[in-house]
């Protein structure tokens, strides 16, 4: 891979697993079903710099590479010299900009349409709370953010504003589809395959009669130890 | 492969790149669950030239190659000679014909059964557009083109008086299913993807609830940033 | 393979042939997602003999080969000393015997739970005829057969009982599942594909809002331009 | 592999063997999509001795080796120096061993987050049997289980108290999502599968109109049929 425009080997090599990981979650989503075609992307922080690295925009699935990954300062510039440089990035690549620049302990943005998160927002309800993998994972309900169009701060505005002192790594945009947030790129598509099974769980469920809720207290208690306690050990997101 | 019965070698590159798109892009039909067993069919115009070319009647998906592709002219004849020619091309050639014949502009076409687009036009019901990858992909609702059988020129008719002057680039043909065009058939391809997406999505909205409308103003702007900017440049399609 | 113990060469190589037919023939299953675990079954007539090819009861779809698929008299009982004779045909055996034994035209009869199938076949209704792909391919309705219980004639009985004299090629057994028939093993393979498709496209198109009727002409017209026009010749179906 | 902490050669093999098809198990539920993530356990118990193997918690399915599988005791605590003792096991170790506790008949356990059979559990339902497949496999409707949350005995002792004495080896734990049984892993896994297939096909059912029950005596006779008739032998459960 070509050097990083940057003044230091370790920003260079942390870019460089930014980009492998960027790279290769984007499998994820194929995997889940979560995009068709070229929409959907991931982007991921570079651990100690003002950077981040996304999609690149249009570019099949089956093509993206470390390589051809494109890395952004906090305003959602392309750095100059950069592999990938000479193609654009995301279209989206402002909403995530704004996510990093306005929540430091965010590591990694993902946005989809996936089918059943996007049928939420189309009808701007937000997914209530009544299965305790949703607990666990979001603990509560998945809110709407307004409706917003790209071409200015309006996307990455309402995602933040959103989202900001909330429990959930997900919102959905009205009209529009699924954003989410993680501590890394990982965590972040993670919080976008366990949306998406809200989502459909909760529809489906519907769709057969009323549901039970779960009381806000057993909420509490399963988002607080699925947070703590679950999985091999705090580094497990990352 | 056998030489294509032309007079020029330009056209006979021509014929075989297209014959190599139109044979592969049959697998993305297959890819995202449009087709079941030998139905639907992808055509490409032969750039330079009144030929194309298209799928052979009742093949099945995994046997499709650049060489057992038919080559056509703009009448839906097959051309004498010509590799594959032993065989008969896909049943909906006379429709493909009328679109190349009466829009010059396009340079694709495709046809499927797939499932939630048929659903809408079992109903005769175009669908509406309330999220914005409908808008930035189709510029409004997906209309509803007439019911019409095989046997003469109505269906082809129908997909050209519904489609011509309209922004979407697909149309569900009542009782029968989704025909799309493109500038290439890699662009109608695309077109059948989205339509397919858009068409569950919105089916699945639906069965929940109210939904949203977005305000003609946000569709326009939606639509025509998606056509002038999205993607890697204007050869994006091709 | 072993030598089939029959008296005549013709009939060993067409033995093996159905065995090789039925055994792949089931992979068709389960890649368009007709069953689960070991559930479902294909057999084939024998041609030239009185004799059928059945899948083992209880055995994984990896597993299968030619070897271990089952050969079978018109009675249902397996033929001593054949290969895969040690094991226990598939327990739907009697029900295919039934069909070959009455209905000889028919040279391929498959068994799915088919989950959109299965859900008519829980209403007892008859899935209506409003898209142009049933019609083609079933000329109509696809009808709904009597409730029946593994033990007798019954569910053999229902079927030839339903689908003698009938377009269709596809039963929906109440509370049960579809069984299909057609002149190959193949042939009602693709008659369980399409069944499913048209099962679930019509389900969805009603969910939606009421459906639009397809005049009977035309569904006589579609079915007898599909039957006799369409692929690449008579052969098509073998 | 290490060889493990017991006393005994037999119960070694007996580990190893255990640890190879729990791990390899694991492929089915992604198969049949009852999983996303890391969601989603088997345990399978050591014949002749008083442990069971267990999934490790939070570690994705193409990850899972027999190696890596985790050795418990009957009260669900990891066996010291065991292959795989480092980690932590599944965070549903105490359901699993709670039932390997009380129900000595027990070999298999499975839980999953399944969709259809999550929409069933949120609406605190249990599956009517109304088809031939459901009375096959389950013997009646798949009953419902209490409310408990992860921390103490609720969820072994609701998994228990629902199906002991109950023909059902599939339980729906209310708000969260199946539990099942079997005499061995495998068994167990089927069921999985078996019960989302019957929860996705009911509910698409129900959702065209009223459903035909069957009469007792006939669910009785199925499920007698097939517990003792289907498969190969009384070994194909294992």
């Amino acid at each position: 891979m070509r050097a990083e425009p940057t003044d230091s080997p370790e920003i260079e090599a942390a870019v460089a697993g930014v980009r492998e990981d960027v790279a290769r979650l984007h499998g994820e989503l194929v995997r889940y079903g979560l995009v068709v075609w070229t929409g959907g992307n991931v982007s991921g922080r570079v651990p100690g710099a003002d950077l981040f690295v996304i999609k690149p925009s249009g570019v099949a699935y089956d093509d993206l590479t470390a390589e051809n990954m494109i890395l952004c300062d906090l305003d959602g510039v392309v750095v100059p010299g950069s592999a990938g440089s000479d193609r654009s990035p995301s279209s989206d690549t402002a909403a995530h900009a704004y996510v990093y620049r306005h929540m430091p302990e965010v590591g990694g943005v993902v946005h989809t349409h996936s089918t059943y998160a996007v049928a939420w927002a189309a009808r701007g309800e937000e997914i209530p709370c009544v299965i305790t993998g949703m607990a666990d994972e979001f603990g509560g309900p998945i809110p709407i953010g307004p409706f917003a169009v790209i071409g200015d701060e309006s996307i990455g505005r309402g995602i933040v504003d959103t989202l900001r002192g909330h429990r959930s790594r997900a919102v959905l945009m009205r009209n529009h589809g699924p954003f989410t947030i993680g501590v890394t790129a990982k965590d972040a598509v993670k919080a976008a395959v366990m949306c998406e099974d809200a989502a459909r769980s909760v529809h489906i469920a519907r769709q057969g009669g009323p549901l039970i809720p779960i009381p806000q207290e057993k909420i509490d208690a399963l988002y607080s130890r699925y947070q703590n306690v679950y999985g091999q050990s705090a580094d497990e997101r990352r």
